[in-house]
């Protein structure tokens, strides 16, 4: 057989670096013998559609074992098709690396064995974590990461008709399991102990507009809030936090992956003390013959901000890293050139993405920078366009873009994408600003809002455009007694909704040149409208006059995260 | 009034470029005395949402005249918001470069007069062409371009009750009136002179591709087809080509347009002799103190490949115009980095996209490229993805993109974006093949289309993949008697669709490796499947039984654009 030639790869893991990695290198190297090793009964699926098929829309979980047009990547499709030996319901034990060989477990009948190899390629994922508090054992508590788990659950709920949730975690997989559970009618309470939700990928503002969204939808949100048992007998029957006891049918622990390095880790390789396998651009370990890829290695951030590695596990990068190991091992040298952290996930009608680094982190690593906050509508107004709300992070020195965060109904991945490419690309603001993005109404109004994002910030670091975002401006008004919260919003937009504070003083845009001097120039001036296209507007009439201490609300009333408002 | 005083500023045309160039430079210089002069009696409307109005998607078309939150941008809004004064009725006769004024007349009274500046706007547009054939003054024969028009139209099919539209010109304005007309009920012929649709946007096989899909909605396309008459008396009732009559109620005009440079050349500066003012990149015509932007000039490629100009008149590039005079106007110096062509339609359930050159111009230019064609869906599988066709365009010396093209019922405008992002800045195939873009199965596979197809195309760059694209492919099928059309998809897949030709060998992937004896070594052997996924992999597993005269079908039969498949 054509196997038992040319070079011997073990690839330890099937999921998606594995298989990549498998898949490419046999086309690579039709002569290689490769063989798949993974502890269970399939390979290649799609974890991250587990919430979508929890939540209902497919009915058969193994569809998330198929390929686009449907076929089952059995094991026995990847031997017929693709030409790679798979190993399933087998245990990787150990590595010699200086035999280069591999000690291997059946699970059914416990054999063991040595497989030697030229080279291995560790794919080993993640875990999820799962807290050591009392009762994590008990039944009905599933953490999300494979296929088993994704039935049980679905099951439990159609056959036992569950009816209450504790969703341990507010990240964004605990999150689209919080929405599958309430699209299936469930009463859903979320636990996180971090002060905001997804606190990894959105500063505070743009947390609190999706806090705000996800209580809309009917789920009870927990912040700061710790878990500390899990009780019941046999089942679930409630949870202990720090603060209360909620009643639960059943808990969804997650709170995170820890990368499952031990087998790197036992045979010498280098690893994180935190975790994680180190690997370089070519993903090869330590040991140059062995490569790792997927959730079970760290990587590096595309530009030198921080010499951290980070650990962002994603079935995209996965199969990036397949492919850039059966390259380098069939002499194909193409450097990983790193990753910006970006994020993307759907929450009810929000969707929220976000690349580099966010401003608090940007404060940590004591970078110098400027930032802007946008709201508007992804499409021109006659078609019916969605919110978009954009945050974008900026380098004062070199003006290029360091990190975005995007969330709202609208458009936010394409948004999100463009930033994507132009962080990576190392992109100046003023290249962004006049990039010739694809402009039609049923798609994007004739200037982009990120570009007009971009435009904003550029306004705020040439000293023209003076705005707060909604956090500063909020402390501001706490802070001082004295200030006035301009509204220049029409008497219709006005009458239908407002901030509740006594300090407003509305006057229409249009009116303002006239009536400016009905404002004290010795008082701190917050302007504001809807988006704040008319308060950044209203602040340079203002600035005209001769006013020197007015800023403009970034966002306005649309990106306006606290409760203040009154509506009749 | 604050407008006697400082730079006198006078804006030719108030539509886009006109009055944000107008807009910001106030913001940026309050002291300025700023005037927008139109001869319309409206300014500042959205001409690309004609369509929309058209087919019913909102009833009052002043809503194109409105800002996002609904408020009429009349000439009063101007003055009281912007601090723009604004003249409209109002003609630009004559510029006097030399004592720096400008002739204007009063469209009602009459009455001229020279009004000073120290800078220049000439924001004048473009005008629709229209063809001189007998009958193209005749009633009911419009173009597309202002707002009297958009009311003519949907005034006269809702009072008239028309039934017969003929829509001469296959560009994208042209198909979107079609698909309105057509969702209004009418039935619609469009009559395009050149061999297929989208000449200047698309290669011919994705043309094709749109066309079927057009056609199936009941439009009637006729191609290499040109205009000779318009026949009726006082009001159309047909239209001649050079083939035939059509009975039409009314007549769309949308062969391009020409930009409005007459005022320009009759004042000297520089234009090009086929029309159209030349600026450099602060947007300054050959009078630095006279700018101009927007529809009436020519813009340049961002990168170097042709000294020509280009005449790609848009929305989007407009209003960045505008703010390039601004910014340049008030001393802050952003060059306008140029465009790369992009085009963003929908037609019906197609969205089509390109940017940069197309393979037609790249072989113009003589340029040494390398092309791949993908299909596939845009999500993963389980969530009901729907197909997008990628055409990417790649110079073979620099490994940088130069071009896409992309069409489907797929998120196009996303890839469409990244790519124009990549373009524009330089990117390398190898860094787009591992751009961190984002993941979420709402919005994507976990690796991007576009960088699939970008995978495809280093794949081939690099000798591993060997594809013809479907155009290729269908003319070898036609000059080779004796090859091979090797269909490796499922037998339900066979069974529902395939090629009706008889060279057509079906072995489903699996079956491959034992069956690669049936299929002769010394014939060409093209290979497809569904997306050809498979195809390419049955490529490398032929090439790995030693058979050398193998590709397959880019796209597969999901992009195949001829009409020889049958179905069951």
């Amino acid at each position: 057989m054509a196997e038992e030639r040319g070079l011997r790869v073990l690839v330890v893991g099937g999921v998606a670096c594995g298989s990549k990695a498998a898949a490419r290198l046999k086309r690579l190297m039709p002569d290689a013998s490769i063989t798949i090793i993974d502890r269970s009964s399939y390979i290649s699926y799609g974890s991250c559609g587990i919430p979508y098929y929890v939540e209902g829309l497919f009915d058969d979980v193994m569809v998330l074992n198929e390929t686009p047009v449907g076929v089952r990547r059995t094991p026995q499709f990847f031997e017929q098709v693709k030409g790679v030996k798979v190993l399933t319901r087998t245990e990787a034990l150990s590595i010699d690396p200086i035999s280069k060989t591999l000690r291997i477990r059946n699970l059914d009948t416990g054999e063991e064995k040595d497989l030697p190899y030229d080279k291995l390629i560790l794919a080993t994922g993640a875990r999820a974590l799962r807290p050591s508090v009392p009762g994590i054992d008990l039944q009905r508590v599933w953490t999300v990461r494979n296929l088993d788990d994704a039935e049980a659950i679905r099951f439990a709920i159609e056959r036992d008709g569950l009816k209450k949730a504790v969703v341990i975690g507010g990240g964004y997989i605990g999150l689209e399991m919080a929405e599958a559970l309430t699209l299936r009618g469930l009463e859903v309470t979320v636990v996180e102990m971090m002060p905001h939700l997804l606190p990894h990928m959105l500063d505070l503002e743009l947390a609190l507009l999706l806090e705000n969204h996800i209580r809309q939808k009917g789920v009870r949100l927990l912040l700061n809030e710790r878990l500390q048992a899990i009780n019941g007998s046999g089942t679930v029957n409630s949870v202990t936090t720090d603060k209360r006891t909620i009643e639960a049918d059943l808990v969804i622990i997650s709170i995170g992956v820890k990368p499952n390095d031990q087998l790197a880790r036992e045979a010498g390789l280098s690893c994180d003390p935190k975790g994680g396998i180190i690997i370089n651009n070519y993903c090869q370990t330590s040991d140059p013959d062995i490569y790792a890829g997927g959730d079970c290695v760290l990587n590096s951030y595309i530009h030198p901000f921080t010499e951290r590695p980070i650990y962002v596990p994603l079935g995209s990068t996965a199969n990036k890293h397949g492919r850039v190991i059966a390259n380098h091992i069939a002499g194909i040298i193409t450097p990983f050139p790193g990753i910006i952290a970006t994020s993307l996930c759907r929450i009810f009608d929000f969707n929220i993405g976000c690349a580099g680094i966010t401003q608090k982190l940007a404060n940590e690593l004591r970078l110098d920078v400027e930032t802007a906050l946008w709201a508007g509508p992804d499409k021109s107004h006659y078609m019916n366009g969605n919110p978009l709300i954009i945050k974008l992070i900026a380098s004062k020195r070199y003006r290029i873009l360091l990190g975005c965060e995007i969330i709202g109904p609208g458009d936010v991945s394409k948004r999100l994408d463009v930033a994507v490419t132009a962080i990576s690309l190392g992109a100046s603001l003023d290249h962004i600003a006049y990039l010739d993005l694809g402009y039609a109404p049923p798609f994007a109004p004739p200037i982009d809002p990120l570009l007009t994002a971009t435009h904003v910030l550029l306004n705020k670091m040439n000293g023209l455009a003076k705005g707060l975002n909604p956090r500063e401006a909020y402390r501001l008004m706490q802070e001082r007694e004295d200030l006035i919260l301009l509204d220049v919003r029409t008497p219709q937009e006005f009458s239908e909704l407002r901030l509740n504070d006594p300090r407003v003083v509305h006057i229409p845009l249009g009116m303002l040149r006239q009536r400016a001097r009905e404002l004290p120039k010795d008082k701190i001036i917050l302007s504001f409208c809807k988006v704040s296209l008319r308060g950044y507007e209203a602040q340079r009439i203002l600035n005209a006059e001769g006013f020197d201490k007015v800023w403009f609300i970034e966002g306005g009333l649309m990106a306006w995260p606290f409760g203040n408002l009154i509506s009749s």
